[in-house]
């Protein structure tokens, strides 16, 4: 396949350099960051360019691996193209290509961060096309990437993009509290790095309601005052403390 | 040394046979569900009995290994003893041994599960003494379990455990919500099992703060009331994306 890729991010580059490796044709690089297009572009053996007029127009994809605010406006901006147009967000649904003639979405699940080492063939890409056609030309792209490409349509997409912020960004939070707990009483936050890797391998094999324990759990109202009255009355921690204890012991 | 156990659960079976191991002798196992307590005792070549009436004066160690809420009525029914008597709670203060003589707390951290496959010498104990000489010969001990032992007093070890609570019961709670959200729209939990992983290793090595991605740390407004209209307004899911939106955007 002849690409294209927009973008000079995380998801381009990780993007652009797995599918230069699984031996695809880079043709080009956009990115408003002109030193870093240029860089990404060398290591894809593609030329960097900086405005559309310059788009080839004989790719077979088009990845807009840029931020979610911007795909819109640059999806309105492209001349008739005969190749596929992808972009890449978990919480923007596939209509707003809706004025193109052939596209869809890759989303890779995994938060992509500048780190070399990311096993790219371990992450989930979502992939959604206008056609069938453009669907399964998609997912047989992104499943020489990564077994683990499957099919989903833009409500699913969300319902995982939002789960992925509870159960990342959310719990990484938790996490933020909990070190600053300790912190606040001397303590270092190694004491607990066992207990959270602990808590995440629980998960693999145990479905999160089966893994649950604590106070909540058990319905030890005597501890959950003590806790309280340590965290004090009215702040953000109290407020997290209640409604986590509600939903574990109420389930949702 | 000589050591008494009461309770004949998880703590007094992985605490028990820890100190066996250890070469320690376990005099007597005291335990409610008589038959687990006779099975413990078998296993630590050691005398099961029921009633106060038994208690070997001898030991050097009692180990109160039971619910929170039994061990002050516990500690108030024990004669007059010489050697040490600790629990193993980490939301009850020192002081509810405070009645007896030399009295102390050995509080594993980790979340200790009946599975046998635990690695005891990963655990961190924190160690607590009435004296400086009980608080030694506590240590002392628990070193040669776990390296991990270290000394804290009450305030901190309540800390440790509120801290647990965040990190482990809330973030498995959140994984819950993300397992809901999952299964409510026809997708496997199989999907956030590598990024849950990913989660707990960042901050293996980075302070949480630092490994915070998403849409509330780029303060993506426009993600955000994506998933709060996908979500649906007055939930507990919806007050719980706010709150931490709100702890990741400002701090708490």
């Amino acid at each position: 396949m002849k690409i294209v890729i927009f973008g000079n991010g995380n998801v381009a580059t990780h993007l652009g350099k797995a599918f230069f490796e699984a031996g695809h044709g880079i043709l080009q690089v956009f990115g408003r960051n002109r030193a870093r297009a240029q860089e990404l572009a060398t290591a894809l053996e593609a030329k960097a360019v900086g405005g559309l007029a310059e788009l080839d127009l004989t790719a077979d994809l088009y990845l807009l691996a840029v931020p979610d605010e911007a795909i819109a406006s640059l999806a309105e901006r492209l001349p008739r193209l005969k190749g596929v147009v992808a972009h890449c967000s978990g919480a923007t649904g596939l209509s707003v290509l809706g004025g193109l003639q052939d596209y869809g979405v890759i989303y890779p699940l995994q938060s992509i961060t500048k780190s070399a080492d990311l096993a790219i063939r371990t992450v989930p890409f979502a992939v959604e096309g206008n056609t069938g056609q453009t669907t399964a030309l998609l997912l047989g792209l992104m499943r020489k990437i990564s077994p683990r490409a499957f099919v989903c349509n833009s409500q699913q997409r969300l319902a995982l993009h939002l789960a992925a912020v509870f159960a990342n960004n959310f719990a990484n939070a938790l996490f933020q509290i909990a070190h600053e707990i300790l912190q606040e009483n001397g303590l270092p936050f190694d004491l607990l790095k066992p207990l959270i890797l602990e808590t995440a391998q629980k998960v693999q094999t145990h479905a999160p309601r089966d893994a649950q324990t604590g106070p909540a759990k058990r319905s030890d109202a005597r501890t959950i005052r003590t806790h309280l009255d340590f965290i004090g009355k009215k702040n953000d921690r109290a407020e997290i403390y209640r409604l986590m204890t509600k939903v574990i012991t109420n389930g949702e």
